[in-house]
């Protein structure tokens, strides 16, 4: 089993989106693409030799609830004991915090590798990467010079505590109140749930960043504040003190990524926990969103490397299990040929590589996109990018959820009984997926996003720059002989995708409106598949056409045929879609509550 | 937790496929509705109060293997005797061999419940009345005195021993031989994979019913035998001997439908296995296709019921869980409401009922077609229900399996982190329905099945046949007021699929063909089932003019929204998918199998 096809990765990285540009800029000039070759060849060897050989074992031994203590295998400090040793915790941080100031391209290529190694584990690191980045930039120097070097080294780990058991989706609705006890000292008290990593015995302390409400502010999701509460005391000088009486009170016991604890946290139970107030009082909210782009680009991202774990394992299944004939062989007595020779099989296995690479592809140029935003100045091109990297967000989020998941339901098909066993990593990958569309906002939460905040929030202004960069890869594409082929497919969505979208931004009714946003989000999506299948598939035919090695040919000619799976095969169930939208569907708007009652 | 909608049940039996008809038969003469109705009483309160209660426990305990036998909780025996003292193992036997000789739409609806309720402890209860039917059909008096009536009164249980390591999908490659060593007496040699129900000690003996070969034979399945082997020897006078040395060589640990112990099983080690042959030699594979139709039949509506559950589950929670609020409400002091007046939970739970209950109509349609072949004696009609039968078999093992599959997801998107979790019932219902892919015939062996042989095979007769009926209830749909809107809809999907039927059958290159059939069974799937919300909205728009009580108003309406939903949101992405099949698609055939090779 592998990691990351390093071959796909050199393609993202300098054929589509020449990520070299990015490392002339000042920000980043310590990197360089060796520089880059051998963080990743780091990556690899932790990710493929620590983190996904215990993968299985720490699926199978999930958390254990033991008097009030979350206990885990041991296996998953080792790992990432490794994971800090070589700096990742501190990837993406400024110099000045501490940080390797890498792009943000490089640490999605690496978050990748551990995440298709072994979900699981990783989560604990980008948590408190997470935890890290809201601290690093909202908090005080004092916060800072007492917690930030020790999440940096891996040393404590950190977590995000937004959910309530009563308030899931809907953060205005928390109900942990932060009562000031001294300056910019707060006594919190209240039930946080859904905490990943929210204790374990991994690291001496964690720093949990915590949603609450100072009593007296406004109501709603504009009288929230962030704190960080820490699971011990910290002193002044950074030593660690007493317990702060955040009692564990109770474990989740999940169908996936069950390395990860995921608790019912109390606050001020049994003693008073004090928390530090980051920031402003009533901007929590705010802070969040700041961090949310690169959150939701996160849980995508992982959704994806599921996916391609399923397609590395399906795919090697495919080559080597023997089963069959050729359906135009009929004697039983010839040999049994690998299931690759199946024409079905390929289906599955196009299925899931068009879904997982267009898809990383998309994640790779909003990775760029937010390294854009890093090192451009002028305004005007920042408020576009900005702009770009929003309209994308909820699509990187929630298209992987939905059709990297379904990526993982072939790659069980693909290995038959054995797939449906533990014998088999797609199972574990399949179940591990399925997370994905829930947290971190979900899919119904991002459909309302992308269309009433994004899409016609501008009435349709930055969806117009996106599409008028499609287009410019549809003329592009008809240029060549053999891409020409996709291009109307392509130019049939872009003008459904328009005239849905302008009938949806013109609908004064924010619920008809609004009820039509899921569909539009998952057709939209697959339009922005489509374009990256499309560029792909220019790339590609023009390296054909030019002198490249055996190797790379069968590359090319891969990235050839997948594209012509997508557009043949997935485009058109989008203009399917895009149409319904433009109609206003109102089919589930008007069905009254009622009728779902169970006789 | 309900385990079956009676309402919804009454109105396939009684008002869709009207069934009284079949009650008025010789056949069924001990049956009417209220003695229907008392059976389905029992089978509702036993399922409800016995089998659902225990459905998480046996998933998480799952069996053991210890010291070389097979542990399963106790509970699972309990729910099964309960079952066997119903009478249910004998239901639809012949009088003459035991039975009850009811109806196949009773069975299909007492099962449904048990599936619903508990699908692991109700597996072998349905392995053991299949191997029972195989006796039956073709056993010697011998045999069936010496077996049947422990079979059917619960007390042995059986299983189907096909599969073997290397022989999954390919049967023509089973290495199990069966040599003469008496009058119809042989000794079994080899080792079967994926037994569901392959060894536990719930019952005194297990049957099994073993395809093997007996050497000298020909090649592939023509050369394929069926024996009956007991694990416990039994002598003439049906008393319990010594161990018959069928050896259990390991369990499977499978992802879903845990209670069922799923293993490997060694024939002939460590002594003599004895297998008596049922019926004649080297026509194994013909009588185990006797029983296909209503296996595959089982195997789709276990997953219908899969998704059943979890549509109740979902709907339960939506209509208790309170969660935001309105989107036009912007007050957050406002009072949550419940989550299903959220248009896109609505949306959600539309789509899961518009699968279950398309689906389920469609599992009723086959059965009452099991049923009108018991009884119609003129062969011309016989000849037509058969195939009509054989045609919508592969239809009724793999939509669901796909599509209700896809409900199951949306089950535990409606309980958002909740659903992700042990603590309710939708992943572990997500996790067994997975296996309905599988199991029985993958999704592609189905696709090929129904192309090439059910449709290809005839020139489209029995398509037409089947085209004739939709185009009957289109055009009564065309005279109603309401049902009008969809008229279109469906005309389109029946156009396109007389094309790509035409082209596929048309063409003459199988492989070419083959490489389509997948899709095609998918979306002739929906178009079938887009037939069956037609017919129902027809029967509710119909309800709904004349003089109703309330609450079936309410079951009515309900009716109307789903099939709007199915014909909106489902059926016009079927179009798209046969245009694809018309064009005859080479994508995946053309791909080089290399081409997946990870670099």
């Amino acid at each position: 089993m592998r990691v990351v096809n390093r071959r796909e990765l050199d393609f993202l990285l300098y054929e589509m989106f020449d990520v070299e540009k990015l490392l002339f800029s000042e920000r980043f000039a310590a990197y360089d693409r060796e520089s880059v070759k051998q963080f990743l060849d780091t990556a690899e060897s932790i990710a493929e030799d620590i983190f996904l050989p215990i993968a299985a074992l720490v699926d199978k031994e999930e958390p254990a609830f033991v008097d009030g203590r979350a206990i885990v295998p041991e296996e998953t400090k080792t790992a990432l004991q490794a994971f800090a040793d070589a700096g990742f915790f501190a990837l993406t941080f400024d110099e000045d915090a501490g940080g390797l100031q890498a792009p943000w391209f490089l640490y999605t290529a690496i978050s990748g590798m551990f995440t298709c190694a072994n979900v699981g584990v990783t989560n604990y690191a980008f948590l408190t990467i997470a935890a890290a980045n809201l601290l690093n930039a909202f908090g005080t120097e004092d916060l800072k010079r007492r917690f930030l070097a020790q999440m940096l080294a891996g040393s404590w780990f950190g977590t995000m505590c937004l959910s309530e058991p009563q308030a899931g989706s809907s953060l205005a609705d928390i109900r942990t109140t932060a009562t000031e006890v001294g300056d910019g000292i707060y006594s919190i008290r209240g039930s946080k749930m859904w905490i990943s990593g929210g204790d374990h015995e991994l690291t001496d302390n964690i720093v949990h960043m915590v949603l609450a409400k100072i009593p007296g502010g406004p109501a709603g999701t504009k009288g929230i504040s962030l704190f960080l509460v820490p699971k011990r005391r910290v002193d002044q000088d950074g030593n660690l003190g007493e317990l702060n009486h955040v009692q564990l009170a109770g474990l989740n016991h999940k169908m996936g990524q069950r390395a990860t604890t995921n608790c019912l946290l109390n606050f001020g139970e049994g003693g008073e926990t004090l928390g530090y107030l980051i920031g402003e009082p009533h901007r929590g909210i705010e802070y969040m969103f700041h961090m949310m782009n690169e959150a939701r680009l996160g849980v995508g991202h992982a959704s994806v490397m599921a996916a391609q774990a399923g397609y590395f394992a399906s795919a090697e299944y495919a080559a080597t299990r023997p089963q069959g004939r050729p359906i135009d062989q009929r004697d039983p007595q010839s040999p049994q040929v690998a299931i690759v020779e199946h024409a079905d099989v390929r289906r599955m296995l196009l299925a899931q590589k068009a879904a997982v690479e267009g898809a990383q592809a998309l994640c790779f140029y909003c990775a760029t996109l937010i390294d854009q935003l890093r090192i451009e100045t002028d305004a005007e091109k920042r408020r576009q990018l900005s702009n770009l990297l929003g309209l994308l967000t909820p699509v990187v989020k929630s298209w992987p959820s939905e059709h990297c998941l379904e990526a993982n339901k072939w790659a069980i098909q693909v290995l038959g009984g054995y797939g449906y066993t533990r014998d088999y990593p797609v199972e574990r990958l399949y179940r591990d997926n399925r997370l994905n569309h829930i947290h971190e906002g979900t899919f119904g939460i991002q459909g309302m996003d992308l269309l009433n905040r994004k899409v016609a929030g501008d009435r349709g202004a930055t969806l117009d720059l996106l599409i008028s960069k499609m287009k410019q890869t549809v003329e592009e594409a008809s240029t060549l002989p053999r891409t020409a082929e996709l291009v109307g497919s392509m130019q049939a969505a872009l003008g459904e995708l328009e005239r849905a979208a302008e009938t949806l931004i013109d609908c004064q009714d924010v619920k008809l409106r609004s009820a039509n946003a899921t569909v539009f989000l998952d057709a939209f999506g697959h339009v922005v598949i489509g374009w990256f299948w499309l560029r792909q598939s220019i790339l590609a035919e023009r390296a054909l056409d030019g002198d490249v090695p055996e190797t790379d040919r069968s590359f090319y000619q891969a990235k050839v045929v997948a594209a012509r799976y997508f557009i043949r095969h997935e485009l058109p169930l989008a203009v399917t879609k895009l149409s319904l939208c433009a109609s206003l569907d109102d089919t589930a708007l008007v069905a009254d509550p009622a009728l779902f009652a169970v006789a």
